[in-house]
């Protein structure tokens, strides 16, 4: 697992709650994807990207999945790394790996696409420059560009 | 179940999801606060009474109680009554009662306390007029009011 | 709407609910998601499938994805169609189409894979013969079948 | 806050997530009564009262409430402390403080009712010895019994 966390920049973890679980007594489906989404907002405040909703250029969910691996349970914390996968001229895609702590092992695999938005025009634009320096900043130019 | 709702002005219904459900098979209990806030919300609706967080009087929930009397399973769907039960200057009290369409029978209540708030000046404020009057209309002038 | 929900054997409604937004004032990513959960479960309902997580063949979700196309916002309904779209030898795909009442529009669409387990001997096995005759009673014998 | 922590014999943290705002860009009210259930499973654990659903006595929520005194926001940590106040014969409260780690004051108290119950014959039970000896342990004869 710690071998496996190296390549995601950012990791966080989250204690699983007791509620998290569903009647078949895993943690529920929907759970990883929230879990997804605060890596995703700690990837981009590490980064600098304002997830502000009314400014120039916010980051706009556009599609997910999920790999579900194994299913984990309470009490566990789940250990979350993310990194930016692809960058393109108009979306970004990411992949946040979840790793159970305690079996050491990956549970969930959790990719989405993020498409930058003009909250005052309403328009999707450009990624900004400031985000694709974040980005570098934190991937250390690794990333796979495509159609810029 | 019908004659108990009688006294609720306002009545809206909820299917139960799958997914309401907790490692207990049953629904979890935070769930019937989220049906208490969406009667709520109906409630306000229903009286003209603006629920925007920037207005110079916005409602804010300051308390809140749930009894738990049969425990929900899926499926099922929600019906929940709610009415004004106790008028103050500064404050209001509801409540919301719970039942179980399949078992025809009561399942819960929630009762909660709502304060008027200036969202502009950050402060308490008295009930506007306009509220008095909505849920006059709603609930025919039989609410227990005191120390107006 | 109606016209693209003729597809679809199982058709559900869900009130949206305040509480579904988040602090973006938008349905939260995850909702959708719950949304298809609740679809699933109607579907398999229809079909006869048991979802006993006791069974020797209860249905598990193996991987899933969501395509955010418009965003919903309280007050709405989200009308949801589900249908199978590809059945294999050990795993059935669907697409629940989620559209907003409100806006008479697309606004998500959800698909995903399920496996079926054998919860007494913790393995995989090949889909059951009710199974596929329960699908076949919804879909007509029109979905794509492969690698059986 | 660490003053007011110190009557709580077990304490948990718990990361706010972005997600757990409303659209108000508030935690959402029912997010507090889930640490709270969070808050509470800790406590039967570290009591050593087994919260399994098929045991002879296992505990139920009979009823809650909570006090809002402070809004939380993302990004901050949940710091609840948890105790037991007062024991009944049958029934046992508890109070769980959630303080804003950010703000370093108290933002929410959840008071709670657990009633003992059998899981096979579904009836209410007096409290296990078990149950009394693992509070004690946590609460050092502190709390205040009554109708024993």
């Amino acid at each position: 697992m710690q071998e496996q966390l190296k390549k995601y920049p950012v990791r966080i973890q989250i204690p699983v709650a007791w509620g998290d679980m569903d009647a078949a007594a895993h943690v529920n489906n929907t759970v990883y994807l929230k879990w997804g989404e605060t890596a995703r907002i700690a990837y981009f405040e590490a980064a600098g990207i304002d997830i502000g909703f009314k400014s120039a250029a916010g980051p706009i969910l556009a599609w997910q999945d999920c790999k579900y691996i194994f299913p984990m349970t309470f009490p566990d914390t789940a250990v979350v790394g993310i990194r930016c996968t692809e960058i393109q001229s108009d979306r970004l895609f990411f992949e946040a790996a979840m790793f159970t702590e305690k079996h050491g092992r990956i549970a969930a695999i959790n990719k989405f696409c993020i498409v930058p938005y003009d909250f005052q025009k309403l328009v999707k634009v450009e990624i900004p420059e400031a985000w694709l320096r974040g980005i570098e900043g934190l991937e250390g130019g690794e990333i796979k560009s495509s159609g810029i």
